[in-house]
């Protein structure tokens, strides 16, 4: 994993978001953290002039609107044209009709490198938009808001399910799927990385899971030839960064300083300490 | 207060809010520190399918636009129907004559549980969209942009009449006003909360406010037959909250170290320290 | 420079911004940091209403789009009516031909006080609309996404040039412009502050440049007719903030603390530190 961290400090490459306005600061200051550049940007009359200059696209439905989803599509086609690795990150599917569908039309036709969600975003995907739709009939959704349902949630005892979920899901949209929570999955059709980084403290700050697939975005965009790898080291990076947040806190310290310690581990976060504290397996 | 305070973090309501990009992200962490959960979506097409998931509505509107406006209508109809408690943020009343007009119109057509603004904001919405308009007219308005207008100050001398007014507001409009500045007015009809918790500081970090409104919907959604009760604890919370946060500051901290130390101490505070440092009394 | 940054903690102006949600944020709260007060307004029904309240408008074109491009222009014309200074960010000129062709339309059609922007975003502005339209049919642009070019750096051995073409530009657009870099540079037709305040650092946050064109806005709205002085102490003082900033700096802090602490020092930053610390020749 070393070797794919240093090559996004070496590469610094740029990442184009469309991306929600609640945590857009968080997630261009994290690019900047790991190494990468930012430039948010989602009116159509110019994401693909910025698609075109940039190395990496992630796309973010939280606060999407139907000006937001036509960028998205034409960013999208323009990125896969030019085979740029394209991240999406499902937030709030399952959460209502428009975020479920408008992610699965942009899977429809756009190739994602990496899809990254909770396991219930990613679980409304596979359910598709017939039950979902279904769903909001009955008022019943999986999601909370934008945060896993405990239900959902990967434990010991559901992870091997999870992962054949995961391979599965990855087979079927031909894609590497991102499922983090307590535990987490990365995985192609074949392969499934477990990571076991991370803390709870991390669910307690907004925007973690966005931040997280921005950085999932400079990775991949920096080792194209290693998708799976570098969204595994991605993963494991952040939960590393999150422990390493954790420790510094003291006594005053609450959810705004977790925050800050949280961006500070992820500028400071070397092929070293990664080698050193990742922990994972591979299934 | 503390039974209040301690509902919000056992039943965790997941809050809608249809809010300004500007502080959206501290509103979301405001939201986790207190114990609830955030989910911002302002478009049409979803915010319906938002609301009935969540178990309270903020409705802010700082950055307001025809599309956003056209969402919060949708939304505070369904939160009316579905009974769940409604917030008002009426940011910048009285600064355009379309904030001015939205609010009013806002108000007509939905019922908040809370009306939460700063004097100006408030006395704005009570003089109308007539003398507003006037207002326009001749250049005169009576914020100072998102800030009140130091002559609107709740001071000792002016808190009789003050009161009398909030009073008045909250009869008119079925609802509970609260005034925030340097002295605090909780109102409904017949009874209000003069609190007076707070620093100055709070005063000089953007989304003190908002922030405050946020958290307030969450402690009327976690306290539905409390209402009044729930916001003036709200109030006292944060402005204790903000008092903590300025005995924690050293020599080189500012507005940015200061703004994480309220959300800090906004994720510590419990029923025990709000009801030792909160100083109301009820008239 | 003394009296310049005094005027702005005494008058206390109040800076309409219509400005990117990434950074509006930061811009919000380093307003309320040197002094000033922010509003952020960028709907056409009500940004008239807006400036009209307003001492100075900040019109920065980060995540522009087709409303709230409406908007600068109509905020524009009407600073320029009431002799309100205006500033521009052309976040991103270079970037997308949509930046280029707004940036350049803008500066057709209101006249702003001063320019502020990266080497290589007024280089673009400087070429024109023909260039670029040309450098996107190859696939040629001159910006690193929003962040300089490399190749554009103001270095000891380019000063000359640099400092000739700023004037140049200045004199051609009847402005000031602040070109902020390793060395900034602060002109108008006749007259250029070469400063050597700030660090590298700055550039690994997001949103310095856009928190600078904030601050600079409310700089020259307190001092009018001062507007290249007003210019010059705005970049200095954040370039020592900067360095002081770095200077507090512990082993674990890293973006997120950087970016507080520079935000923390422009709160206590003085008129004697200014003129302690600040580094500059004109020439």
């Amino acid at each position: 994993m070393r070797h794919i961290l240093e090559h996004v400090r070496t590469q610094a490459p740029l990442i184009h978001n469309i991306t929600n306005y609640v945590t857009a600061n968080d997630c261009a200051n994290i690019l900047l953290a790991c190494g990468a550049s930012p430039i948010m940007a989602d009116d159509a009359e110019e994401v693909e002039d910025i698609t075109r200059i940039c190395d990496g696209l992630n796309i973010n439905i939280g606060t999407l609107n139907h000006h937001s989803v036509k960028s998205m599509f034409l960013a999208g086609h323009l990125a896969n044209e030019l085979r740029h690795p394209v991240l999406l990150d499902p937030v709030g599917a399952g959460a209502s009709f428009l975020r479920t569908r408008t992610a699965l039309e942009l899977m429809d036709h756009i190739h994602f490198s990496v899809i990254r969600g909770n396991m219930s975003e990613i679980k409304a995907l596979s359910a598709g938009v017939g039950m979902i739709a279904n769903n909001f009939d009955t008022g019943v959704g999986t999601a909370k808001g934008v945060d896993a349902n405990p239900f959902d949630a990967v434990t010991e005892s559901t992870l091997d399910s999870s992962v054949t979920f995961a391979k599965s899901f990855a087979k079927k949209h031909n894609t590497v799927v991102a499922i983090t929570g307590a535990i987490d999955i990365v995985a192609d059709a074949d392969q499934a990385y477990i990571i076991r980084n991370g803390v709870p403290m991390m669910a307690r700050i907004t925007g973690s899971g966005c931040m997280l697939s921005a950085m999932t975005a400079a990775y991949i965009a920096a080792n194209p030839p290693r998708i799976l790898q570098a969204a595994a080291a991605a993963v494991s990076a952040m939960g590393i960064c999150g422990e390493l947040a954790l420790e510094r806190m003291s006594v005053m310290d609450g959810n705004a300083s977790y925050r800050a310690y949280l961006i500070d581990a992820v500028s400071h976060i070397d092929g070293a300490i990664l080698e050193e504290r990742t922990l994972y397996e591979i299934r």
